[in-house]
């Protein structure tokens, strides 16, 4: 243990703004084509394949195909297609698989045979060759940089961002409504109430996140960060999930974090935060000053961000939170106990 | 509290075998003719929609249809249908609504969304008449008899047999396989280990479950069970997406309850056991004796069960062992705190 701890992590999530800046000026040539090609293919469902944290961004894209699309989507199994070894009928339908190393042999191995039965295939990468990659007729990078820390960040906003930018075009929508992201991103990294509210949570072992729609993925992607670098057990869950059965859990001594957009999704989990606080459960909200209400600690995010574009700056606070959390337990979330930064599952 | 504490549960967890056997006869004459729409329906895509355990049901099925037809399959974020409220492409896809009661406005609304926008619906539920039943062209009822604990136990081995049963005469199988199935579950009613798991897990307030690939909606739904009637923070996750992050949080004071079938899922798993084991973590293995390894506590299922079946009667000592740990925390799992028996949510 050095006094370096965290240095890597903290270095990455400050890069975010930059980051996001540059996937926004690169992206312009290199949409296009592959729009062309979703249009030309005509598909009728979308499958997205990922683990971890890319999984989260998965998710975010399903979101996003579904309402911005009106596709059919889902998140595959990839046993299915790795452990079962069945023949899958997949002509008409995009493969898209999400993996910062694109080193994971279950990925790589589910996307070939996905393209063998007719799917078109499209990684998104964080790397300039991989076996994802080589398994994908398309290739993303996401041009987020090396990623040094175990617990990921910046590949996870940049993986939002580009499966934004992916399904905005291929909607025929105006992309610059993501011109903002990097300020918000910016305005977002360094929020005055992120401190207090993890030497509040200093002595917490078990925590509760939640969310719902757009959001929820960020309270998915915020629980993973507290297991991998602080070691809780963060649980999340959509605010309708939680009502059918978790509620139960849930008292005055397990911390819940809720991810409360503007908008629809924001609007749909007032019932739930009423149940919550009803059981007396200790609610921070993460959104801006305007959905707040009667919380005992919050975080502020900038006003004004659409709700499908929210999510990117949305998670910043919250991997500060980790970090932070992490460093005042004596742990170094650069280097969580057990984990690699390439996982190879099959 | 009266002296009757999970008399509800322990009755219903008792009844699966019986309930099992009747499903497989009243089941003859009813899915034929639709397996035939089905068929003639020729979709390209399933979409699964379901809250709670139900959901878990769901997840099976998803497994189910992705290696037994093929078929691209994905559960549905009911949000995208109900918060969003956009206009989806659905035609060539089947949709599954399961639900115990039936009750949910989202899973109705949703239904009614997907059958107007072409979709081919099918309801799942345990009820005579519902709003999820009317919103699909094709009402199955479980006929599992009404379900009084809130915790729900025979309701979801009769989703799982009824979801079995309906892929595997669509896939033009044999359902005679599923025969055995109530013998399986009621060699597993009254395991002679639970009793010592559950004491042995008295002052656990944390636990984590893991499998893979058909018993992985086991460890989701014990999962559940646990957090529902023990209100412990009991966490699911796939053997891969463990080892993605959140095995850094494992440690020898969070036991691990592992699911692990006969065939390939329970083979996929082995490597995650080998790594649990390295990191110290207290593993209980669940299944037949032949899997068990070295662990200090077991549950032994029977042995001969198919891995696509297995889960029907997997989850039954799972149940049990919920009900033993909630009862020897002073707890009714018939009535946990805060949660009714249908869960409304839009």
């Amino acid at each position: 243990m050095t006094d370096n701890r965290g240095a890597l992590m903290a270095a990455e999530i400050a890069e975010q703004p930059q980051m996001l800046e540059r996937v926004l000026s690169s992206q312009q040539g290199v949409l296009a084509p592959v729009v062309q090609r979703l249009r030309d293919y005509n598909p009728h469902t979308v499958l997205l394949v990922a683990r971890g944290t890319s999984d989260h961004a998965a998710l975010y894209a399903k979101y996003l195909i579904e309402t911005r699309l009106g596709l059919p989507a889902g998140l595959v199994s990839t046993s299915a297609y790795t452990v079962y070894d069945e023949s899958p009928h997949l002509q008409g339908v995009v493969w898209i698989a999400v993996s910062q190393s694109g080193g994971s042999p279950d990925l790589a191995q589910s996307t070939r045979a996905a393209r063998q039965s007719g799917a078109l295939t499209i990684s998104l990468t964080n790397t300039e060759s991989s076996a994802v990659q080589d398994a994908a007729e398309i290739a993303l990078r996401l041009d987020a940089g090396e990623e040094r820390s175990v617990a990921a960040t910046k590949t996870y906003t940049a993986s939002l961002l580009w499966l934004w930018l992916l399904v905005e075009t291929w909607a025929g929508g105006d992309t610059s409504a993501a011109d903002p992201v990097p300020r918000w991103a910016a305005e977002s990294l360094d929020l005055p109430t992120v401190p207090e509210v993890a030497s509040r949570y200093r002595f917490v072992d078990k925590l509760v996140t939640t969310s719902r729609g757009f959001a929820y993925p960020t309270a998915r992607e915020s629980a993973l960060k507290l297991m991998e670098t602080c070691y809780l057990s963060a649980h999340a869950f959509s605010g309708a999930d939680l009502m059918h059965g978790p509620l139960a859990m849930i008292d005055e001594d397990r911390p819940v974090i809720a991810i409360v957009p503007e908008g629809r999704g924001g609007a749909a989990l007032e019932p739930v935060l009423t149940s919550l606080r009803e059981r007396g459960a200790d609610v921070c909200v993460v959104g801006p000053s305007a959905v707040q209400g009667n919380s005992p600690i919050s975080i502020t995010l900038p006003s004004g961000m659409p709700e499908q574009l929210a999510p990117i700056a949305q998670i910043i606070p919250l991997q500060q939170l980790a970090r932070l959390m992490a460093l005042s337990r004596g742990y170094d979330p650069d280097h969580p106990r057990g984990l690699r930064k390439v996982t190879e599952t099959h």
